[in-house]
């Protein structure tokens, strides 16, 4: 179906909401990919959702809380009955029913849990980390031993396959479960039928701990182009793959999460959190802490304004362009920083060409220095201000965009070499680094230019 | 092999080349994932890259090339023969040829397409533009015609199989090459031999235009879990698949690019090309623009100031805390305008929600501002000031606070309405928006509070 006639659909659907008639909508809810479905579903009111669950059917309500977003699949699941809902996630993928059993609260969850038939398969997701390997799996794959023949692994798929989210590959597994390779469905069709698996199985597999963190994952399936990525234990046992729509998923956070940082804003604490799923407490909370450093780090500003009182007495115009100064040295920190981290996350830039990496930043700044420092002198003398004033503003502008495009290289890069994520560098950190120094910078160009009595 | 082990390996590498073992470098490279050997061989200098290339083979070199950053693949094949290339060529994918050819003078492009055995897989490829769905597809897929039987369908792809990219599906075509449907390997296996493939096919396949953006594409992956993609002309004749691991891809440099723009520079522009492969002239005018408007609005807080220059002249140290105060309101609107930017690419905010946004934006607005006005009454105290003008300060950061998160929240959702991508919204801008408005409060505090001679 293409996206005019999803569009229609939508509009039929939000049309038949309004007016109340919950069956036709349902019907035409079905109509949809189940994408589109919980999209349609997520925009009606909390009442109507209520009322259109239960015309939906077992099937489509597992679809419709899969694709939903965690919080409003747990709010949707709330009112259904025990027995409902664990036949419910039966029908999901196990890990998708493993994360909406942990957003529940336990009690229920475990009353849910045991009216399930397929409890086995979920119980050992529950208890890995959300953001980790473990997390991410799930126990749907297919696992043959070495022995099977090719004929017997396809019979083996044909008994079991519809139910398998992981359909791409077999993993071939030792008497004790551990991984020792893997089968694409590919040479398993081209292989000769009578062919043992471990003839033709690939035996450098890539695999990975349960415990790494998905961004460590995420990595894996970017840099060695992977479809699926089994998922081991210390001693190599195979716990659960993990798929590749599961890694868009984490790809989509994690870049939304550097848009918090170079904000201002801490990720990977609650500030993550779905938006509406946070008080207003818990915002403040976690911008605080941040802002409140910032804040500190800014009162150095009236420390060096202070020690220039009798400067700023003897000439007060020279504080109509204090915050044109720091603003553009703001905004040239945090073009280079915003630069330097996108190159140093697409490993285009390494720590050891920090001094090219200088170099290079040093000269960008000096001829945007020179750029606005010119247009900055035109405007001092348009404001009817004298040349000594204007030589001054532009001779500050030049300085603090060559000191700005240095803090904004250094700073990223050596966070790199110290272990932290370049990511959490925000543009806001390096607008307070540049601020208090360009105040110096700029009374330091005007003592020396303007010899105000003092 | 795990990461320790290739980190052994990489480093033996670095040894022999230092060494100048070149024979023995090139072993230890073909031992690892083709992705570490481009990274072990990009890390290696000019010369000893130049040396190493025609001991590694043509197939290594394909595989190579392929993993290569863009212009480091294109800088690599100069110095190979004409007829040694289109080998190499060959081997690759056909939508890997055609961006590497893309990248090559025309008339050597010519030349070596002209040499290859494989040209007319490549060439509809080099129409398109990169960054469309026609640019990130590839032509080798495999396509049947509806009539064929499973047993047909598996013969077919015995004989043709290790070809392929895009071994997960099989697309149906009749006889004008319009796609009709599509069959997943497992459907294949699982179907009786003898079914025709439009028994068993699905016929619901979602497709995307060729001129479709590589930006779309992604979402459609992400939404609808896809693996592979199929790219049809406007009247449905199949063209090529788009696979997951390209999408991968563009979703890495799609989150880079955000950090671009939150960060003031202006991507989908010269700016997102590899750092290294710019001039210093072009990375300086894909800053200006956007420095340069920032800069005149900036000269806004000059004008309000010179408005109050008799109140400035009056008193002096109303001047100390003009950085803190518009550092503040630019903070917290960062802080601001990076989570809705995350809530609203993430659909957990949508335009519609724009009363409700502020509503909860000025409440976290008024808590911080209440908050950090507390420690600002404190730290003018501390100074020695009197206590208006710790009351100046203190109210102004809680007006300026409030009046940041209000700018912050409705920037991205206006953006989003007139149907800019909210994601160009930076921090830089929200700051320059901010700057002027927060002086003009802090002098009608102050002319309030503290009554100023004039």
């Amino acid at each position: 179906m293409d996206e005019s006639l999803v569009d229609e659909v939508r509009e039929r659907i939000r049309k038949l909401l309004d007016s109340g008639q919950l069956d036709e909508a349902a019907r035409a809810l079905l109509e949809l990919h189940p994408a589109d479905r919980a999209e349609a579903f997520a925009a009606a009111d909390e009442d109507v959702r209520a009322r259109l669950l239960p015309l939906l059917g077992n099937e489509a309500t597992a679809e419709l809380l899969a694709e939903l977003p965690s919080h409003l699949a747990a709010e949707t699941s709330e009112p259904m009955q025990a027995d409902v809902l664990s036949d419910v996630l039966d029908r999901m993928d196990p890990d998708e029913a493993a994360d909406l059993l942990g957003d529940l609260p336990p009690v229920r969850a475990a009353l849910v849990l045991g009216e399930m038939d397929r409890a086995e398969d979920v119980l050992p997701l529950l208890h890995h980390e959300d953001e980790s390997a473990g997390g991410l799996m799930t126990t749907a794959f297919v696992a043959v031993r070495r022995q099977m023949t090719a004929a017997e692994a396809i019979d083996f798929l044909r008994q079991i396959g519809p139910e398998t989210e992981t359909p791409y590959y077999l993993y071939v597994i030792d008497r004790n479960g551990k991984l020792i390779g893997n089968v694409g469905l590919r040479d398993l069709i081209v292989a000769s039928p009578d062919a043992s698996v471990e003839t033709f199985m690939d035996r450098d597999v890539v695999s990975v701990l349960a415990g790494t963190d998905q961004e460590e994952v995420a990595r894996m399936f970017v840099r060695y182009d992977l479809a699926a990525l089994p998922v081991v234990d210390a001693i190599g046992v195979l716990l659960g793959v993990i798929t590749y729509d599961d890694v868009i998923e984490v790809l989509e956070e994690e870049a939304t999460e550097d848009v918090l940082n170079m904000g201002g804003i801490e990720a990977g604490t609650i500030a993550d959190r779905p938006y509406w799923s946070l008080s207003i407490a818990q915002v403040v909370r976690s911008r605080f802490v941040w802002l409140l450093a910032l804040f500190v780090a800014e009162t150095l500003t009236g420390t060096v304004l202070r020690h220039f009182e009798n400067t700023l007495k003897a000439v007060v115009s020279l504080s109509f362009f204090i915050p044109l100064l720091i603003g553009t040295g703001g905004n040239a920190g945090s073009q280079t920083v915003a630069s330097i981290i996108r190159a140093l996350a697409l490993d285009e830039v390494e720590p050891r060409d920090l001094i090219s990496v200088l170099v290079r930043e040093l000269g960008v700044g000096a001829l945007l220095g020179v750029l606005l420092g010119a247009v900055a002198y035109g405007r001092v003398l348009f404001w009817g201000l004298d040349s000594s004033m204007a030589l001054v503003v532009a001779v500050t502008i030049l300085c603090v965009c060559i000191w700005a495009n240095t803090v904004g290289s250094l700073v990223p890069i050596v966070a790199d070499v110290v272990g932290i994520d370049p990511a959490v560098i925000s543009a806001p950190l390096i607008t307070t680094l540049v601020d208090a120094t360009g105040l110096l910078i700029y009374f330091s160009v005007a003592v020396l230019v303007l010899h105000p009595a003092s």
